[in-house]
């Protein structure tokens, strides 16, 4: 077996691929972090839009193509921009070899489309290394056991990246993407968004959705059981970045790390409830059966002998869910059903955060200072959710941006 | 072992796939062509010039890219259509799956850009027939032992098709082109020119200038050596085309097949060499150690003590040969160096030509009635070869095409 030390990925996406232009800058960068004494892995996604102008040319013949000819179809992709990178590596001085899916043998179970990754042998990306290549590795596609190639889902670039430095027992994994890190709020919408110098894994899985925009929660899931760290940069500036690291223990340097806005939420609220059955068991059951996955829940404390339970999903299961919500309500013709689409669920993230009731205090506050109607609220131990009217989340956040981020506090504790 | 029986192959080139709507033609064609007791197994080439574009997107980032990483990109456009096509043909009701070279298993050597065919392991793909699947199988592409993915250089597609057809043991192998056959003239410069109903591998060879465009002659050779037949079709009209297949032993149905017409020939000619030196077999080894085939190779007869060496080359050779025979001249002062690119070599091609010398006295008379000076004649047992001033050329087919083929003759016996 062979045993390579300072193993560094590095992982582009496609924005950071999408000409020419842009794949010879990120070789030349490439070139500017090569050492002797470090073993560079790049992964890499499809160049730009390549992936959506591949379903769009499948979808003019098929609007239900099957999955495993899809695989076939986008893995095409990725096996492109290698083989582009690799000749601008090489173009450049720098030895180089690409390997596709079922070359770098990143072995995925056979669901298509959305395959799980299982190992990856990287025996042949160690012979390699050991050569003095710069390997380049086809993000986001796999191959089965028998030779099926499979692609990973959403996030699919990030979690090759990621699963490849733990199996290469990787000193780091770097994301680079168009944007310079992890920010408080989205920056897209929010002028006074700060970036996030650095965050725990568990704090970037509560704040997925401003992350999922630069990495994917299933990528930090992995980095976090192999203890990886994550570094998130951009390919076009040269700034540090946002470091994705393990917990330290040093409790008393809470810090809030972000909000996020979620609009594409619907509440389900059932109440009246008996307490003697096991009812929400039998609800919940019913829509996780649809494989729909349930966000906030919320049983409220009743001292009486019924209580409410209410629920959010993603907004397209909206009308699965309603379904199953009715029916249960027939069922059960004790209880009543209310459902509504006008909400935001609003989150303010930060490891510690229940250890600091003078943060919740300030949520309230922001919150009741604009007169805005708290329909539902949820904490946990790094994470204050609560659900508003869609209308007021814009000034919400930015309000709660302004009282929980003070310019000072963040310069001295981000 | 499965042994299936009634396998078809048939080969789409990229101007049969070059638009969605074409790809759903194809599959249209397939169908009509579906039926339970026959086993169709397709091979298809890039989407029309997607592999020039390709080419073209790697030489901007090198004049010169790796050979592996050019087969590594050229690979998809095949992967690509393999897929379309998959899910073009499950669009209208037909069970069918697709192979990548990994997949079908066409194993090769490793020379990246040009490899040779060493075997196909059929097992995946007669599994998949067995299971009532139309194999949709990717041309150009193979796999060599340590899994490095290979193309097949010029006419790969064709290549892999007669191959695979030989592997399977099919009953025929069909070559969809844009062409409806192969023509006694290339029918782009010659408006007279006929369509070939029937031709043998031998003569097919021979005319591999006028082949070359529709089935290249690697292909026409594998298909002679595991006599397999070969169609060659449009894949927009149907019509008979032209059939490829084995020598019958009828020598009386002697038959001229076609002219061809080759521009692209640099002549050499060294004049007094002695015969009693080695000396023409050191300069043609010379050239041949450069990888540079010669094609016409003359010695005249010569009653003297000296004797005249002629040979041709691509043009694009010229300044290599030149350059060798120059330093021949120099080391051997008493021969003299004669070259020139003026010329075409026009041949007459069809099977028992030299058993009939009239066909030779036709072809003399044809070029004495106009003036046309041969500079150089070779004749072998299908063929007489010539080379003339090319600014003669097209008249000179033009002539022997009237006087070869009277058109009561095609009608007889082609």
């Amino acid at each position: 077996m062979i045993i390579i030390k300072n193993v560094i990925v590095k992982k582009y996406g496609g924005s950071s691929l999408s000409t020419v232009k842009r794949i010879q800058s990120v070789a030349k960068q490439i070139k500017e972090s090569y050492s002797s004494n470090l073993n560079i892995v790049i992964v890499v996604s499809a160049m730009g839009s390549e992936t959506n102008r591949l379903i769009n040319l499948v979808k003019s013949i098929s609007q239900q193509p099957a999955p495993r000819e899809l695989d076939m179809l986008l893995s095409t992709g990725e096996q492109k921009s290698i083989a582009l990178l690799t000749v601008a590596l090489n173009a450049i001085g720098i030895k180089a070899k690409s390997f596709a899916g079922h070359q770098s043998k990143v072995l995925t179970n056979n669901r298509h489309n959305n395959a799980r990754i299982l190992e990856i042998n990287t025996e042949k990306i160690l012979n390699a290394i050991e050569q003095g290549f710069v390997c380049v590795v086809a993000g986001f596609q796999g191959i089965t056991s028998i030779g099926e190639i499979t692609t990973l889902g959403r996030g699919g670039s990030d979690t090759t990246a990621v699963a490849l430095a733990a199996a290469l027992d990787a000193e780091i994994c770097e994301i680079y993407t168009d944007v310079d890190g992890v920010y408080t709020m989205d920056p897209n919408n929010y002028s006074k968004a700060k970036k996030i110098n650095k965050i725990t894994y568990n704090e970037m899985l509560e704040l997925s959705i401003l992350g999922a925009q630069v990495i994917h929660p299933r990528a930090v899931e992995i980095a976090a059981k192999f203890n990886i760290p994550l570094i998130i940069k951009s390919s076009f500036i040269s700034t540090v970045g946002t470091i994705i690291h393990k917990e330290e223990n040093k409790m008393e340097n809470f810090t809030i790390k972000g909000i996020t806005v979620d609009n594409d939420t619907t509440y389900f609220s059932i109440s009246k409830l008996p307490k003697t059955q096991n009812l929400s068991y039998q609800l919940i059951n019913e829509v996780n059966k649809r494989d729909i996955s349930i966000d906030m829940v919320v049983q409220n404390f009743s001292p009486k002998d019924f209580y409410d339970l209410s629920f959010t999903v993603s907004k397209k299961y909206s009308s699965q869910v309603k379904a199953v919500c009715e029916l249960f309500n027939k069922e059960n013709s004790f209880t009543q059903l209310y459902h509504s689409t006008g909400f935001s669920k609003i989150s303010v993230v930060g490891l510690g955060i229940n250890n600091h009731p003078e943060v919740l205090g300030a949520f309230l506050k922001c919150l009741a200072d604009f007169d805005i109607n708290i329909e539902c609220l949820t904490t946990s131990q790094m994470k204050i959710s609560c659900l508003i009217d869609q209308r007021f989340s814009k000034k919400a956040v930015e309000s709660l941006h302004n009282t929980l981020f003070p310019t000072l506090l963040i310069q001295k504790n981000l």
